[in-house]
């Protein structure tokens, strides 16, 4: 098992890496208030993976409420939150309760949230089973549900004490969300590792054949990155922000086509293709750089053509992000390969001609599917 | 102009009282991240005080979105808020846009949490024009919105940058809503200020007549007491539930009799004479100083018989107490004037019988209307 400490002061937790952690009740044990969680799940993940951890901790003492959500970024909503709301007081949850997000990236929102704003916030910890939820999203306290005007709008900044990332449970994902978990990690070689990407391009096969040693690293790395820059900055006033690379971007893919049309990942390695583009046209990426940028998604089995929204509906749904400041558009942009930035200085023609062409400049995009 | 201010480390913080405060642009201005604000108000007090804090922002070069949610506790839910963000997201409100709650103590709760959780928090200023929210319910930080199972069971903690209490708005409050800010006044006397207690023995009369002199006192008093009990304790870990005095019956009654038909400081009066009588069955408290407390909040024009619910239903809606810890119902009790204590021992036979007879022993319960 390898250990991860995100440091936050008195906020601080570890993240837990490695095979058969679903089993040892004494991992969590010491994170628990009171003998009590509630674990949010859904059916595909609950089918999979409640029942173990259920046992592992009734057999340790602790009473489990479970509570089912529907699967998908489409039921990241108010609506769903509350049904959890609902079952909460129903079963007469108390500040004391740690809630439990066991699954990806929309569970780990979800109940992060629930968390957050339960009874005016009770612990919760992360059990993350995608790869996407384990090298990003249950790490930095961001939780959040999405608004009909935009993604993640609505949501808090709430650390977990602890996060238990089991990578046996990666052996059950498909592929196209393993694909979609590999583009945050490239992501992270993209914006401060360049050792980690040219790891990646090495090894990416091994990583979408899921062996287990090359999983492992994956995750570790990505976590380290992740909680050297949190520890940093936990509430995005600054550095923080260059984790967002390719996100403004794949929001808008996300939101443009509907939520849930293409997967988070698969949204973000299209997003960074253009951000890698618009680096270049503005003169600091070199063109070599944007084609180990392309290619190295595409081993990854990652779309890198952006769908053709048109310039003007880009820009339209850029203009909601979270990360505009006195009505200026901040975009995260490479320097180098491992080393990102965040600016608003950028020629607007340019930004707009790489939207234009955001499906690889008359090709038709290459759908996800 | 008198400060109180609340420390809170980093999140310290103001609370300026006085009058014709609303007029003077020099006093926001410090607290403002970017000069854009959307003002949260209500039609009633919109009407009386929106168009003067408007001018006095807008003369300083200040861009303001109003914003208006319908009155009362009713509509103190979820939907309320997700107007308040369609308005935000529409308007293009960022993380630098200062919210400011305009009115009482809805307003405040819905405002605060709006601020809370939009975009992963914003900040927010409290400019309250009641009573109750002037000496309760902007200070402190702690936000949310009902939920059809219980009060205030979703929120936050959420800090105000500044508090900004004009007096003079106290002019236009209904008597009732006077009264039932009375109720939280009297309240801190109670649990922590016996000199307090005694010299609204001898004042209740000219604060109901609203001399501006004892009503400038009686808030700067209980903002004092509260900022003290909330710098000791921001998240309400320990000492800070002793301003839940009365709370935990109050929240019974007003949930019990659906929210709106009594106004939350009637809930508390009445919560308070069921947490005397209790203390006083248990040995605490002396039958004079019950009668003290039952005769103070009638002067106040203040209900002291709560609603003939049954202690069964009491005890129900009490069971939802967001202060339950291990299944175990806590409660505010009275040592005696000025000092209140937090406990979970009480003989259950004792508080079923004060329950039993909440309406003051068979005598019918007065309504406040």
């Amino acid at each position: 098992m390898l250990t991860v400490r995100v440091e936050l002061g008195e906020r601080s937790y570890p993240i837990l890496i490695g095979s058969g952690l679903l089993g040892r009740a004494e991992l969590l044990l010491p994170y628990l208030k009171q003998k009590r969680v509630a674990i949010v799940t859904n059916p595909v993940v609950g089918e999979l993976y409640l029942a173990r951890l259920s046992r592992t901790l009734a057999d340790a003492g602790v009473a489990v409420v479970p509570v089912s959500i529907p699967d998908g970024e489409n039921y990241k909503s108010w609506e769903t939150l509350n049904g959890v709301f609902d079952r909460l007081l129903n079963q007469r949850c108390e500040r004391g309760t740690t809630l439990i997000a066991l699954g990806g990236g929309v569970i780990g929102d979800i109940t992060g949230f629930a968390a957050a704003i339960y009874l005016r916030g009770v612990p919760f910890i992360q059990v993350p089973t995608t790869l996407l939820a384990q090298v990003d999203s249950s790490v930095g306290g961001k939780t959040g549900i999405n608004h009909p005007l935009g993604k993640n709008m609505i949501g808090a900044f709430h650390q977990p004490r602890l996060v238990l990332a089991d990578t046996d449970t990666l052996r059950t994902l498909p592929d196209r969300e393993l694909s979609a978990g590999l583009a945050e990690v490239i992501k992270y070689g993209l914006i401060r590792d360049p050792a980690l990407f040219a790891w990646l391009e090495v090894n990416i096969e091994r990583l979408l054949a899921r062996e287990p040693i090359a999983l492992s690293y994956a995750v570790q790395r990505s976590c380290e990155l992740k909680a050297e820059i949190v520890g940093t900055d936990e509430r995005e006033s600054g550095v923080r922000a260059v984790l967002n690379l390719g996100h403004t971007f794949g929001h808008a893919i996300e939101s443009g086509l509907g939520f849930g049309a293409w997967l988070h990942g698969e949204a973000v390695a299209a997003g960074c293709v253009l951000a890698a583009r618009l680096s270049q046209r503005m003169g600091r990426l070199t063109e070599a750089d944007v084609l180990r940028v392309v290619t190295l998604f595409q081993r990854a089995k990652l779309p890198t053509d952006a769908p053709d929204l048109g310039a003007r509906r880009y820009l339209e749904l850029m203009g909601l992000d979270k990360k505009i400041e006195h009505g200026r558009l901040r975009l995260v942009l490479l320097e180098h390969i491992g080393f990102a930035f965040v600016t608003a200085e950028f020629p607007p023609q340019l930004l707009e001609s790489v939207l234009e062409n955001a499906d690889g400049r008359g090709i038709a995009a290459r759908t996800p599917h």
